[in-house]
């Protein structure tokens, strides 16, 4: 905590001056959240925090006692969160003359070696008083969300003295999945950079990793089944590629942060990468009557290509224990298919005509159906429903096109069929342009479309994707913080109570300052400092 | 060095393989060096580098010998940008049975404990054959630039072996004046973010940095003589400053890369937060016949005013050592100085009547001859051309105003008055968008435009500039590497051999991957990767 513009006139008594920063002080605590949680009930009764007094510990209740991994490891984390100055040296065990303060969680069930899914409740209820801040949820994922909540509420003062105020929290989120796409094909991201991102969205909440992990560029993903995907298809076959291993580096850092990591195995398109490893899997595409030498999206005529994928989807499934996997669907160019006499050939022994959307919807459904037998529900592009309907009423149809105005009708559409949606068209923050955009992305309004109360439900969230054209690691965490938050607190807070985006701004902007001193390379929302500035150049 | 493709197909045989890689390691070292030289005549034959038989040494004609700090500490530092691979462990003295390749350096005037100017030659000749590479320069400074060219040269095949090929080189700059403006003001930048930015400067054959250090919202420069307008107007008294000390490193890093550092102290506008600590420098705004408590730009009326600039351009001017100092001048708001009684009857006592052009005219023209009386040449921004003409025909003045095309009127304009011009409109890479920008900054001609060819003459150079509204140490260097390297070699190169910006996409491509190995966190320019990927995160 610093209080702006002190120093700059001239200086007021010591008292004065010690007023001035309690006064603020208490106003800053009562924006201290991001995301806003539903109800925050604040109150200028401050608690003085000493490191060498402070526990985390667990509720005598408590379906999750000592051992619990996902909340001995957050314990651990948050300590440091709460108290970034204090060094492991100072750290040694000392009698103290403060009381203790105690952080007891309660959670109802012991899902402490699970991983989180589409139904976990992440609702809590915080109540912070003299001595002791009582957490209370269903599950451990629903703790982990408490925690970061109370890791916000704690401040330093001018003099370095930690604090925080008696307050009253209960929160849940608007929506149940809250989720960021980052793509490894377009460019490798080193795994060092994932688990980044997975701490910073777990600091704004989200809970879901889309993986976008292989596209037409390269094949990073090495798979057991076939390694040649990758050694092929990869940028480098040894340094361009994620291992087992990383995999599940993966998705053990996610897990610890209630983090739900859904693997996207794009097809029939943007499989370029993918023909390098596995001969005969792409369609050759002709020039008059004969091969062109150039390859096509998948070919699905083959009886070969659907042994292929139910392979490597057996292997994905069992590498991936979310219960979604995205399947893609989207963008197919339909010309090297018309170019290919066998394709068209097929076309007529089943009936389609020169309807390739067809080709296209038969192609899918097989897939789904691989899919749904190895129990995954799946998520798919927007196109895949705009094609056809005899897909899964339990398959999830992911919304990317139509900025600015379009994908309303798109929700409405899909909603009106009875198919869940998940948006991501608004926020596709890849896109950048200079100024405040992120004040566009906050104001999006993900059920703000023509329909009824049972069709809104339909809406299970929203995704920040970015797509990696024009990124990789060297700009990656500035365009995606603080830009991604303003969909976090979208996502999670109360549609009623976040509606004013200048109310947002101070906010955010003291936000992207904790996610700086935290170490995250935030960039800033405008002119201005924070207390502590990136010192990593 | 890598072979991008291989292992995606079937194997070739091994002699095949190392044919293919010399094939592309030749292909590769002819288009090595960004930003192209005037004359460059590279060849197929190659000599393997050992480092430990490596020596950077003068010739024996060279006017600078050892001891001089320019070249010596140059010399250390291009070992480690030559061979990044090679550890100090492993760089102890050993026998070497391979003869050694030395890199003579002779310069004709021993300039070594100066600073770079306007008129020092950067002109460099560079001959690499079998065990030597002979560096020729006029002065120290165009040695450094044949010296990054030289390390430019040099490569490593699959195996980590150097290599560099024959090679015969004649360059210069097509403009003397190649700058970078960085704004400390907006945000503050720590300094070795700056320092940093030197570095990549250097590697782009940038020579001015235009250190845009104060402006409204913050005044981090630390004066010796008003240390009241640091303490009072930084972001923060101790955190957020340059001291004396920290200025004096940012001018000895720039020396020793050949770069000029250009201070530039903006007013009358632009200086909210000089008011802060300096009383009475402002023009107090008024709400009818009364002050309303706020402030607009300097106050010109006032003796102390003129009193006040003389001390401080005293000290900026013994501070920093380049004969060009920059007075700002841009955007100034009459309606202040309208509202003020006083203001209104200066203007009348002067004749001025209601032209407030001309009160800003008088204002500068007495701060350009506070700057004269100091033996330092003024550069102002164009606003002060735009307003009168009374100015020394020495002063440079600074186009930033009117992009896509406008600023070729102003060229003319400003030519025609036979005064000389220094071009930043087209590349104000703050202003960032989706998608390769580069593009945009490496198709601007500065001497496009409507004149003879000594108006042509006038134009002294340009500058990227990068305003902090958006930007501090979280993404300024994603941002600005390698979008301002596109203008590096405009103001660089040779125009009819560097007008396809097609063919100069792969080699900015390779000369991105080139600065991420030196630890440069330059964005990628589309989909691809780097053998060396960043590894910061």
């Amino acid at each position: 905590m610093y209080v702006e513009g002190l120093g700059r006139h001239t200086c007021p008594s010591f008292h004065l001056l010690l007023l001035l920063i309690s006064l603020q002080v208490g106003l800053h605590s009562v924006e201290g959240v991001w995301p806003l949680p539903q109800s925050y009930v604040p109150s200028p009764e401050q608690y003085r925090l000493n490191p060498q007094a402070f526990y985390f510990g667990y509720g005598k209740q408590s379906a999750a006692q000592s051992g619990c991994t996902v909340l001995d490891s957050a314990f651990k984390r948050y300590f440091s969160l709460v108290f970034p100055d204090f060094s492991s040296g100072y750290g040694a065990l000392r009698f103290s003359v403060d009381k203790p303060f105690i952080v007891e969680v309660t959670v109802d069930h012991n899902d402490c070696e699970g991983y989180p899914n589409e139904d976990s409740s992440e609702r809590y209820s915080l109540t912070v008083s003299a001595g002791l801040a009582s957490l209370n949820a269903d599950t451990v994922w629903g703790a982990l969300r408490g925690l970061e909540t109370f890791s916000q509420l704690v401040y330093q003062d001018d003099f370095g003295s930690y604090f925080v105020n008696k307050t009253d929290i209960e929160d849940f989120p608007r929506f149940q999945f809250r989720a960021i796409l980052l793509d490894t094909s377009r460019h490798y991201l080193p795994v060092q950079t994932i688990l980044k991102t997975l701490d910073a969205m777990a600091y704004n909440k989200f809970n879901v990793f889309h993986w976008h992990i292989v596209d037409d560029p390269s094949f990073p993903y090495q798979s057991r089944t076939f390694p040649d995907l990758s050694s092929k298809g990869a940028f480098h076959p040894m340094t361009h590629i994620y291992t087992q291993s990383d995999v599940r580096r993966v998705i053990s850092h996610g897990r610890l942060r209630g983090i739900r990591i859904l693997p996207e195995f794009d097809s029939p398109g943007h499989t370029k990468s993918w023909g390098k490893g596995q001969p005969d899997l792409l369609t050759p595409c002709y020039k008059g009557s004969a091969p062109s030498g150039a390859y096509g999206p998948v070919n699905p005529t083959l009886l070969s290509t659907y042994e292929f994928m139910a392979g490597l989807f057996k292997e994905v499934s069992s590498v991936f224990p979310d219960s979604y996997i995205h399947l893609g669907g989207d963008e197919v160019d339909f010309t090297c298919w018309r170019s290919n006499p066998d394709v068209r050939a097929f076309m007529q022994k089943m009936g389609f005509g020169a309807d390739f959307t067809k080709l296209e919807a038969f192609y899918m459904e097989n897939i789904v159906n691989i899919t749904s037998s190895l129990n995954k529900t799946s998520i798919v592009w927007q196109d895949v429903f705009d094609y056809h309907e005899r897909i899964p009423k339990d398959t999830v149809l992911h919304i990317w096109k139509g900025v600015p105005a379009k994908y309303q009708d798109e929700l409405s559409r899909i909603t009106k069929a009875g198919m869940r949606v998940l948006l991501a068209a608004p926020w596709y923050i890849n896109h950048i342009s200079y100024g405040q955009d992120w004040r566009s992305y906050y104001t999006v309004q993900p059920q703000n479309f023509p329909g009824t109360e049972e069709q809104k439900k339909l809406v299970i969230g929203g995704e920040v994707c970015m797509w990696g054209e024009y990124v990789d690691a060297t700009n990656l965490n500035p365009r995606l913080w603080p830009r991604a938050s303003a969909a976090a607190e979208r996502l999670w807070s109360d549609e009623k109570q976040t509606f004013d985006v200048n109310k947002a701004f101070p906010r955010l902007k003291d936000f992207r300052c904790k996610l700086l001193r935290r170490g995250i390379q935030a960039e800033p929302l405008f002119v201005g400092h924070c207390k502590h500035e990136y010192q990593g150049i």
